[in-house]
């Protein structure tokens, strides 16, 4: 047992229903008086309606994927302009990344109103587009001081999207029990995290309108990024990340169909891991379980299904083999990845 | 689910063997350059050996049990005087008690090596004794910065005195499941502590001398340090308070007679807790579970053979109750406490 943890300072708010009184508590115990609101034009009413009567000096809701540059800097202009004491974020993953964008720089406080999964709100990671090319780094400056989780807040994501990014978390969650820096404590978190994900997401799918399933999964969503962000990226995300790049597959789908293949090559080399996972899942075998969510949830089958061409799927593997993850447990051959890869791209069952 | 739960910053080295490498690697992290060791007479060789070569300025052997207030007040005035800028604490909870005394009003950081399962490294918990009379706070300026666990280091603790220490720390895990502030997070932390100190405690006993065991039961104390700083003190904590107050009972034998049946009590209060807590100790129930590990490490099974009077129970059972923690999963009534404590002083077998 030898690993280097290190735990990042945040309290985090859980508040079905009540996003507007946990955040009036939050802007209470941070003393700010000068509230920044970052929320995209589709979550303006939710932002206005949760900041009613607290110290709003700017409203900005010039919001887009990718945090491109240009909007970065007038986000911070506007920042210094109202000279805001905090930045509140109301929104998924491109509106946190436009609140880290202005914290990168001017070491202000954030409190984060996830809508989504994304859960960028739990990690010290931000990225910045400029030029089309995506820029990331570390900050501790960046990490949210705070989070409200209020799962009402995201009951008009739909369903398909919400399990396609649910299993986005669960991947999360999976991969970080064996990536570079998988140690117990971040696998605990992130077990902690698939358990939830897999009670939640077949009532989500169930009871859409049901704010209990959305709690569970938003839970299981926040502890994923939590654990995703400790251990780093593995084999699983390795892989999604060539295909997405070569044949610009959808994101959260492809890593719908790729996480079960993962799980059934890798399972054998982490045997302990793999039993508790099946726990967390419900199951007798963690491979089995994954399945039987799967099978819940009507997840994606096949990356040709997704528009995935065969012819490349020895390059793909060939592009694996050689960024492979460190410290993988089972050796990451050519054979063997193309033989993964084939098994997503004709979407076989891996029991 | 509603909750407000607060994940503190600290950073944990694993490093069995190697407590000097990984002190060399925190106090580089650090950037510190004055360093002032604190260890009891008895961790002294130790101290020095795992801190030879790094910046030490003053080198403080002056602690004892409780931190006296003029052993704190000495302590500062040598940090002071020898113009320290960080203190690395080695050995059990006295030690880091002193050193958290030192923070509290320097604002200096500490890095902990714990020699013991006493825990304090991981919270921000500190007290100080003064004519008798001790007086605790929180202050997130005592939480360590950073803790280096070398199993080796406690090597050197008995095996009778290590069980009862780890029955100490599972306990705090058990009642952190119904403690006040108790929530998903830290009863994750809680149930993943229990799992370790269940499969590290009997390796303790059945072989002493290999460090397996102690890795396993530190790492479950560390977690049960964290789980119970977040949830706080419940039921089973607040029996053991009155006990020891009441008849002067030794701490960890008191809180290793007395687990089984508060847990007996409160568990069909807490149904799906209490079936994660049998998992984490591999049994078909939590009741089951503690039994089977008691019975493997020899725990002690009665108040009466620690030296309580039978004519104390009903004083105690009135005073625990009137002492009741909230939110309790069962009515704490004087009729049920009165029978918990009758049980606990017979060493009846809960199940």
């Amino acid at each position: 047992m030898k690993f280097v943890h290190e735990t990042l300072p945040q309290r985090v708010r859980f508040a079905s229903g009540a996003a507007a009184e946990a955040l009036a508590a939050e802007v209470a115990a941070q003393d700010v008086r000068r509230l920044m609101v970052v929320a995209g034009t589709s979550e303006r009413d939710l932002a206005d309606r949760i900041t009613a009567g607290l110290p709003v000096v700017h409203r900005h809701h010039d919001v887009a994927m990718h945090v491109p540059l240009e909007l970065a800097q007038r986000a911070r202009a506007a920042a210094a302009e109202w000279d805001a004491d905090a930045v509140i974020s109301v929104g998924g993953g491109s509106t946190t990344g436009l609140a880290k964008a202005i914290a990168l720089t001017t070491g202000l406080p954030i409190i984060a109103v996830p809508t989504t999964y994304a859960g960028s709100e739990a990690t010290p990671v931000w990225g910045l587009t400029e030029n089309a090319v995506k820029t990331t780094g570390t900050d501790p400056r960046v990490l949210p001081r705070a989070i409200v989780y209020d799962a009402e807040l995201t009951l008009s994501l739909p369903v398909e999207l919400s399990v396609a990014s649910g299993l986005n978390a669960l991947a999360h969650c999976v991969d970080s029990l064996w990536a570079p820096r998988a140690d117990p404590l971040n696998q605990a978190l992130a077990l902690e995290g698939a358990r939830a994900l897999r009670v939640g997401l077949p009532q989500v799918v169930a009871h859409p309108d049901a704010v209990e399933g959305r709690e569970d999964a938003l839970y299981g969503a926040y502890l994923s990024a939590l654990s995703f962000a400790s251990a780093g990226s593995g084999l699983h995300h390795k892989i999604c990340h060539v295909l997405g790049g070569m044949f610009n597959l959808p994101h959260a789908q492809t890593h719908a169909v790729v996480l079960p293949h993962v799980l059934a090559f890798n399972a054998p080399g982490v045997p302990a891991a793999e039993q508790r996972l099946a726990e967390a899942l419900g199951s007798r075998t963690a491979v089995d379980g994954l399945a039987e969510l799967r099978s819940q949830l009507k997840a994606p089958h096949s990356l040709r299904d997704l528009g995935m061409p065969s012819a490349g799927i020895e390059e793909a593997a060939a592009a694996v083999v050689s960024a492979a993850p460190a410290g993988n447990p089972r050796p990451v051959t050519l054979e063997a990845i193309t033989e993964l890869v084939r098994n997503a791209w004709e979407g076989t069952d891996p029991r």
